[in-house]
Formats: C-alpha cells, structure tokens, sequence
C-alpha cells in the first residue's frame, strides 16, 4: 500500500544509529535538518521520534508498535521510517503502515559485501581458517589436523533465492560447485540453478548449505536437526568432505543447539554464522567447539556497502522530502 | 635432461612423508613393495635410501646432496625421487641429475586446493574472519570495530603467472576484481591479466597482491619494505580499502619483519600466510597483530589434493617401473 503524505519541503531527519558521512552531508546541503543520536528505549517511548519528519535506523533501534503510536500523536510528523540496510525485523511495518508512515530499506547496496562474506565463510570453514589461526597464535602447528576439503566440485544449496544468494550463486559456481536452490516464493530463479520445490529435498542433496531467506514464523528453526541429518556428507565429486552450514542471514534460522549437537556428532562437520538467535552472542555451546566459526553481525559492515546504504538512504529521504512519496517504499 | 635408467619391472618405494592409501594400494596391486616410514637425518645419510628403487617424499624429507651422494653409491639402486606435491627446494635436482636420478612433482594436482585457500585467506583478511571468531570465544561482540572492505571493485597483483595464479586470477575475476600480473618467465599469459614488466609497477598499481613464485635466491625477501610501501592503499572504485598481502607460495619471499613494520605503521592493513621463514612458526611478531592471520601450511592438504597427487605419484612410478623414464621429469 502506498500512502500518501503532504508535501514537507525542508525536513527533521533522526539518524539513530549511524550513517555514512557523505551521505549525511548530502541531506544537509539540501537544507534538511539532521539529528545523529542514538535514542534509549525509554526516549524513543515517550515519542521523541514524533518531533522528526523523518527517522533513519539500522539494527539497534527497534521501532515497536508502540513507539510507533507514541510517535504518531496529534502534531507529530513522522511519516518516514528508514532501515539504512536490508532486514527490517526490528521494525512494525503493519504499526508503520496504519499510522500512515512509509518504511523503506537499501535492500541492493550490501549484496557484494553479503556475497564476499558468505563464500569467505565457506573457504575458512572447509579450511580451518579460523581455527589454523587461533592455533598459531597458542604456539601450535595443526599442519596434519587441519586437512580441509574443497568446495569445487560439491553441491551448493541455497535457502532462498533473491540477489544476495544469486550473488552467492555466482561466485560459487565460478569456484566450481553446482548450485541447487530452494524458494517457494521466487519466480524466475536463473535457469542454471537447480531448483527443488521440497526444501528437505535441497538438504538431501546438498553437502554444503547457506541460509538467505528472512527470519519469520515459517523459518525459524527452519535449519534444524532433522534437516541436518538428511545431509548427504559425500560431494558430487565423491569426496567425503561432510557437511557444511553458512547463515549470514538472520539469527534463529539455524536452530544453535541443533547445530553444535551435529557438530559434536560430526554429522556437522563446520558451521559459520555472522547471525545468532541472541546478540550480541554472550555464552554459547558454539564457542567451544572447533567445527564452528563466527562474526558479530558484521556481513553489511564493510566501507563500500555503508557508502552505497547511505547514498541510497539519502536519495530515499530527498525522493520523500521533495514527493511526499517514495516509490520503492516497502507499505 | 632425460636420465635414462635399466628397466625394472619390480621396485621398492620408500614413502618418507605419507601418501593416500588408495595410491599405496595400486603400486601394492602392481607388485611393488612399499615401505611407508620416515627417516630421520642420520638414517638419511647413513644411505638408508640406496636400498630402494624409489623414494616418495613430501616437504618433511629433506633430500640434500649429501643425502642423494650416500644413496648412490655402488650397488644403490635409488633411480627415482619423487615429490608428493609441488615445491621441490627440499630436494637437490643437481645432485639428483648428476647421479643419475630422475626427480618428478605432482605440479597439477594442488592447484585448486591451493587456489581456494587463496582466494580464502583474501576474504578473511579484508573482513577480519579469524579475528571475528577468536573475539568472540573471548566473549567481546566486536561488531563496531570490524567494518571491512570488498575485494570486488579492486586491483589484484599477482607475482609470478602460472597454473595457481591463474586459477586466482579466474576465481578473483569473478568477484569482480581487476587482475594484474608479474612474471619475467612467462610467455602466454591469458590476455585479461594486465602484465607489468616491471614489479615495481605491480605493487605501484595494486592494493592487494598475491605471492605465486618459488623461492630463490632472486625471489627471496621479494614482497620488502620497499615494494609494500610503494602499494596505494585506495581501490580501483576509489574505496580507501588499504593495501592487503596473501602467500601461499613459500616462506622467505614475504619479509615477515618488514611486513610486521607495514602492519603495525596501517601501510597495511592486512597480511595473510600459510607459510613462514621458519616452519613450523614458533615466536614471531606477527601473532601478537590484529592485522595478521596466518595457517600451519596447508594449502594442499585438503582431501582432494591429497588423493590427486597421491593417483598421480603412483601413475609417475608405475611409468618408471615399466619404462624406466618419466615423460614429466624435471631433469
């Protein structure tokens, strides 16, 4: 749904949790105003964000329907809420579109970062890269434990098929892998990807696994011990390389605790997540175990993908200070 | 030069270092007897060897020409050296020629092992991957501090044009780097590497170069002080990335000092090894760097590597049991 707002030629715009320098100079050039402060919960529920045209948020702000509606009193003029980034899970986009506010993301800008992130966990998850490195620096040489497999000539299944996995896609079968997909919701998957319709299918198929779908009712857990199990453990190349789990997607997708059990069991032999069901990740099985590697959340965190989310926010916010619409908004 | 030796149609084969079993089985399969054990030095140069026909070895077993001299003495019968893998700098080719002894590598069956490592470490190093994993087991969510930079979008050198450095150059290519390279021996290099003649230039033009050369005495300390702090630091798509070095070629051509000074002064930013001055690594300046990741050494080792070279030793061994040549040798 479209929603319409009155024309606001000069704007307040709330930056509450960081973005890209130039792109903050972009919106003060044309003569907006722009508050860059992260706001506490309690702030954000007593309404301050209703004193703003606009608020631009990434992960940390969560804009619960109720700070929606503490916003969206009489006088209050938000009608903008901007995810500088993809995911919008921390914001009530049904709350947003009631209210009369549009909800946009940056959805293209982080791809190349997502796609160069989930491949470089494959390669230090099938080599150790991670735990190679850990050892050298408590004085260790794990030359003969740390023998690896390949990842040309195995069978690649992706959860979810939309421009980060299509990315991924690419840049594995560059490598050499034969890439199979599972997307009940996609329409014209390229025809070079092997497309399964049942998705415990994809996990019988595939020795190596990456999660790109969004954190929902239907997903969560989705990755679990059954799942795990269907794993074929064997490459299309015959070799016996095991199993191997990337998510750079969202945390609760891979079920934690089913994972370090695989891993334990071997049916699992590594597993890297930029995403946990908790973060930032305190105690964890996980971190004891050497099959598993990770990141903190930091798969958009890269210098180009920040300068094409803010370049991408900016124009959004321009689009909407100068239409009072915005196209491509998400309500 | 082709050293032509008396037929034998049944050997014995010393395997210093380990083969894959399947490979073991087929030279047993063909009546040959084969003694899988490692020598220490004085067993080495005591002519242990002499009485075998054959010797397989890794890097472990360094084949010297005081070893090769007391192997070849009257009524040895060692005619055949052969070197599970690519780098042969543990064994004396002259020595070994001017006794009368074939040497022979496995120089193919590596390259994608290696190639992805590569590719690997690049991606590690330019997120921070290793580093990532060990804050996290040490309970810090480093999220803020680890903002990377894409390797799309930027220059790769290569030092050195050959089968590995291709492969990198293809798989680099595909995510979406611009690739150049140095190699004073080359002839034929595929048409979309930009060659330098000069390696000054390479490192002038690249901010992330990749070590593909043997070791020698004109290679050695090659990627110095000088060279590192002549690389530009800003990316092809203008990003300030910083400049970022992978080997995975042989220790002594990265000075590991002088790299140590460029990490810790940011000329820097990342530096990656899996292989050292000095193996396996003991102390070093190296490991106490954010900016460093290194691995024990095991660009070949991963499954499929290993089962290749081990076909392709016994294939080399089976030619010279038969023939008593090698088509491939490398004297």
């Amino acid at each position: 749904m479209r929603v319409l707002v009155s024309n606001i030629n000069v704007g307040r715009v709330a930056i509450t949790d960081g973005m890209d320098e130039a792109a903050v100079d972009l919106l003060i050039e044309a003569g907006h105003e722009v508050v860059a402060k992260h706001y506490p919960v309690d702030e954000l529920l007593s309404g301050v964000l209703g004193g703003f045209d606009a608020v631009v948020v990434r992960s940390a702000t969560k804009i619960t329907s109720e700070v929606i509606k503490c916003s969206s009193t009489t006088g209050s003029s938000l009608g903008f809420i901007g995810r500088a980034g993809v995911g919008v899970d921390n914001i009530d986009i049904k709350s947003a579109t009631e209210s009369g506010i549009l909800v946009c993301n940056t959805p293209a800008a982080s791809t190349r970062s997502v796609v160069e992130l989930t491949i470089g966990h494959f390669l230090a998850s099938t080599r150790g890269i991670a735990r190679a490195d850990r050892s050298l620096r408590e004085g260790k040489w794990l030359k003969k434990e740390l023998k690896g497999t390949e990842i040309g000539g195995k069978r690649l299944g992706l959860v979810g098929i939309g421009r980060i996995s299509k990315g991924v896609a690419e840049a594995a079968r560059a490598l050499g892998m034969e890439v199979h997909g599972y997307d009940p919701y996609v329409t014209d998957p390229p025809e070079w990807i092997n497309i399964h319709h049942d998705i415990d299918d994809l996990f019988r198929t595939c020795t190596h696994v990456s999660v790109h779908c969004n954190l929902s009712a239907e997903t969560r857990n989705l990755v679990n011990s059954a799942r795990i199990s269907m794993m074929p453990g064997i490459g299309l190349d015959g070799t016996l390389c095991g199993n191997h789990i990337v998510s750079c997607a969202r945390g609760g997708i891979v079920d934690e605790n089913a994972a370090a059990d695989a891993l334990e069991s071997g049916q699992l032999r590594s597993l890297a997540l930029d995403v946990f069901e908790t973060e930032p990740l305190g105690q964890s099985r996980l971190l004891d175990i050497d099959g598993f590697h990770g990141s903190p959340h930091i798969a958009a965190s890269t210098l180009e993908a920040q300068s094409r989310i803010g370049t991408e926010m900016a124009s959004l916010l321009l689009e909407y200070f100068d239409t009072g619409d915005v196209r491509t908004s998400l309500n």
